[in-house]
């Protein structure tokens, strides 16, 4: 029964989020207020924050607790978001791209300055561990760093013409309003990819976060907001319309935004392509994996044992990189498969709090994931598969 | 006595050279016509055909005869080179590069079409097997084709500027007359390789072959002038001043070539460089190597023995890239000795004519090469050395 | 009723078409033959010709005569076609590109040696004048010359990484069989630019020209599948499929072929984009333009009515980048209005026999096109606008 | 007599320097003191400070007063930068790239953080205008920048092979120990530029500053290498040997230093050049110039005159790219000119302290630079040169 030790709690955690006093206000969880989080929270930003949608409550996958509320946008905050980062453009756009290459990199700074308090965040609404919380800050870091460099160095081709005294110039322009929206498992680092890449090339972002994750996305905006403003830049540069699937919605059908980055389910991903596709849209899109491991009869088993319980356990399963499916040559299949149930003991004894010390399996991110889990584990069992470890 | 077989056959060819008639003359040698080789060649080209300097007589390393007379040029046909070649500069540097490298494309097609006799007169003037010979002019053909799209992609980059509304743009223009002095050993590639380049680059060349290979300079002079001339194209673009090292010396002191490429031994090559950096010129310097092979005692003794094989005898070993060391772990020490000197009695049944069919090692290029070898084997004797094959 | 004058001719033509000998036989048109056109020719080639659809029947639209028939393909041709050149792309695609390149080069210069024939074949099939006609053979020529380039120089990156030891590259593989459907405007050329890059890239390519220049496709193929077997290598490389929608309509949905390019209506690539996007396919889309030129009150009207002739009356206005709206000062209206009459005059001197020494202006491509071309004008006309100029 | 105003003032400073007591304790210096400078100084490091040379007494060439006192190193010192750099480079070449772009970074950071301070030294030791002096070091930060996008960017190339199987990599490798030889007119940004680029490379870097601005090359180092240790990385990644000829000339013929960097005049940058390619090393040489203004009669006056005066007086005209010929139209002469005088007019009231409020134009660096100045203005006279203004 260890397997589900946690799950269970997660259950009884949901039941007792009545009483529950809103994780904000716990002086255990401090680094929310140095995040500039409160209890209710706007969550639209277009230079100014508000909203008039929907109250999502966030909750830690954890434990079940209720961390803050985030009022959503509705389809006319969409569009003063729209509006606003047009009008951003218009001016991001004219600024040399080593000047904008220096806002990314003040970016950078304020994200470093951050590091542990936003790492913490990550692990607290998403649910993995710790050391993945930070590491998508570092994420968001590194790709700053990039990004300044880039600012410098993207580059154009001037070529030689047919044409006698002529030459062909390939010039990079902006695009316009990129939109961004998200997923839950990595909340934080595919918002530092698009934006940081989409900013140093001219363009202004309208981010739309997975609505599980949308402190996050408020505490990410807060902190590049500031940045913005000291510079004397709109901060619609970096417009943020948090909401559901019906903002979701407006941005794949708006043409007003020319590229969709959208990361999620191959299912979505299929509409938002042939949505965008259907408008002369460019998407860039970020959908499931399926991967598997094959290991032959001369691998180095010191190698394949780790590298499957990591890439299996690691985000709680969470990634579209998650090893899925492991092919055993039959001579060492008796071999890894002990070597694996040992492991997985071991994985076991540190599965709990993410934010705790040690840690090294967290929850799954909803009550709907765990009841697909599970779901899934009865119809391997009913197509005739064997459970070799856990799952009593 | 075996190994030096063909050295002797070099030296009593010598003596009876001057009764030999002209190769040039020689039914069994028609593909000199075939290049439009005569007994006696003008060696300078600078749009039309002279040459007032020097007779020098090319002769056949193999068998001692002479092929043909080459008249090379003096001070003041060099000087009529770099003029027409700096007047046709102004017109071939303003030409688009497409069609620079159009031109480029029909030299390339001309070399394909006289690729056997062309690759017979580099067998039989500098010495090299036959199959080495055409190797070279497959070479000089597919450089063409690498130019030929060059031309079309040399790409300068267009990069972001910190000052608005401005960008930084990377242009390549072309340097002027370009000065190659090419060596014995690869008389047409390394010519080749440096005129295609130049030539799309918008560079005209102004070429000094060895002295000993003069004729394969004029036969591809004539060849690539012929394609110049068809497109009503200045010769200059492509200029050629045989002669030995008075016109070296000249070009290499010559403000007006902004760059030498030099291929030659390190000591000259020591020298040019000095030379072209004291006028602040650019030089390319392709000089000699030392080249050893290290054979560990997991080796593949079947990869080895013809790998070295190869490469020590390859060019009767006068290339930059000749191996000269072999470095033998002690457990295959025996082995691999043994096994190699099966094989070079396998390559001693193949020395020969460079032209005959199957041959595979042909003769050094001249009787100083021949007195070289001979003083460095016994140096190697004296210090302690022992000769395990042939050398009786 | 000037303008008109060969509309009609193309109406009376069509009457007669019924009496008329195929051109294929006739001996003014030997360059069909020279193409190896036969009076009825088999549309769809995987190493072997045939076709079991639809007999298409082409006619020269500037006469109305039938030139020759072209059996199209079926499903079951269509399956064979790409089959075939799924299992030739195991075998090109393991070829060196240089060596791709070299092919691309062979097929560069047999495009060189027909360029007359290939270019009156365009000419006669589509309408275009004879310079137009042997412009898009020479952009085909041009094209493999840029493609042998990149055979050598097609380039991935080789960048740092974070990890000690390791690095960053980036290969460019091939994608597998690549669908190509082509417009009626371009019959030639669109074909050159995809299939050549297409296959130093180390893809095969299956085609389907437009319906009504099937010679052209049929034409086009023979002459690239000659190189090919001349190489030994499967004719696959280069399949054709001939025939209409319901091909298109195959290669739009098959995951057989990884990327579609399509030329053609804006409506219908909005169509392609969305169904190939459905299946996670790459589409390259070349559709309508709607282009316009603005001239402003110290315009070079030298410059300008040229220029807008030129792009109005060129192709017979049937190309994406054609003249769609002049925006003209008011302080201009009336000269340039004045010398464009002017220059329409002599245009209408010149309309005829696209093949015609000096034909300026040659015939719509279909009846279709001469209707919707009337009932645009006549549109036009009840909206309130002005024929300034014939249409009467 | 006005133009000579602050050269009388440097000569009688220069008697009244035996006098002065050191700037680095004179409180109004005390950013001196913030820079980690001292009375004496050790000017040679190699991961610890030590230096046995001359004692170089450093002067402000606006005061004449003693600023501080430099040791500079001997042979001896020289060979312990040299081998501690070799060391150091076999660390730091092995740190993945990106790593090294972290320690750039840092450097980036800690030169902001001293901007102020450092630029008030550069112009205080140097001469030139404190927004020159601050401009220098925003050099230093800008190339930092780029380097550290340039560390992930970084790149080799990846292209096709003929041989089946196999592809061509370009791989950049670090080079070794660099030196860098800078001149006094740019003691900081030169290295910045040099040391920045060649750390992300991989290579580290042994510099020598000009003798008279050695304190600019002390504080640099003290910064560069509190962030090398603060790193846990050998300083010697950044190595230090101040001194005169006797270092440059051992480092310009030092085989264990594969690439000179020098900055300084056309004349002795001739002969590194040359003794560099005499041992097969690289150079970079940063010469002097030679630059113009042609003046046509269409010029537009509101932009030539004051891009005169600047290009002429900036750096009180001791850059390579200082203007040194103005070429005027007839049609503008005279307005030119008048205007020209005019401004210089203005300029000499804002002659002065280069550290002082709104000062344009402070001293030349030494006395040697005075009189050089005068003889050059007598020999214009001599000619039959005018002086239009000043010089009297």
């Amino acid at each position: 029964m260890q397997g589900s030790f946690w799950m269970k709690r997660v259950f009884s955690d949901l039941y007792r989020r009545g009483m529950s006093s809103y994780l904000v206000d716990d002086s255990r969880y401090s680094f929310l207020r140095e995040l500039e989080l409160n209890k209710r929270n706007s969550g639209v930003y277009n230079g100014k924050w508000f909203g008039s949608g929907e109250v999502v409550t966030s909750i830690s996958p954890a434990s079940g607790q209720i961390i803050a509320e985030v009022v959503t946008g509705n389809e006319a905050d969409y569009d003063a978001c729209v509006s606003a980062s047009q009008e951003a453009w218009q001016q991001w756009s004219e600024l040399p791209a080593p000047r904008r290459g220096n806002i990314v990199q003040q970016i950078g700074d304020a994200l470093r300055a951050k590091l542990l308090p936003l790492g913490k965040l990550v692990s607290l609404e998403m649910g993995k561990i710790l050391p993945e919380g930070i590491g998508e800050v570092q994420e968001y870091v590194d790709i700053c760093d990039y990004a300044v460099g880039l600012s410098r160095t993207l580059e154009g081709k001037y070529l030689p013409s047919e044409r006698p005294g002529h030459a062909l110039m390939e010039v990079w322009n902006p695009l316009g309003v990129i939109g961004v929206i998200s997923a839950f498992n990595f909340p934080l680092a595919v918002y530092g990819w698009n934006s940081a890449i989409a900013m140093v090339c001219g363009d202004t972002v309208l981010w739309k976060g997975a609505p599980s994750t949308s402190l996050v996305s408020v505490a990410t905006t807060k902190l590049v907001s500031r940045v913005l403003e000291r510079n004397g830049l709109p901060g619609a540069i970096c417009a943020l319309c948090q909401g559901g699937s019906l903002i979701g919605e407006l941005m794949v059908k708006d043409e007003r935004l020319p590229l969709i980055s959208f990361t999620g389910s191959t299912a979505v991903g299929q509409k938002v392509g042939v949505q965008v596709q259907q408008r002369f849209g460019k998407s860039l899109l970020e959908l499931g994996g399926n991967n598997s491991v094959v290991v032959a009869d001369d691998a180095d088993l010191d190698l394949v044992v780790p590298s499957v319980v990591f890439a299996s356990v690691g985000t709680a399963g969470q990634r579209c990189t998650t090893l899925r499916r492991l092919i055993l040559h039959k001579q060492v299949y008796d071999t890894v498969l002990e070597r694996l149930k040992r492991a997985y003991s071991q994985v076991l004894l540190k599965v709990g709090d993410p934010l705790g010390e040690g840690t090294l399996l967290g929850p799954l991110h909803s009550t709907e994931a765990v009841h697909n889990f599970k779901t899934r584990v009865e119809e391997v069992i009913r197509a005739g598969g064997k459970v070799e470890f856990g799952g009593k």
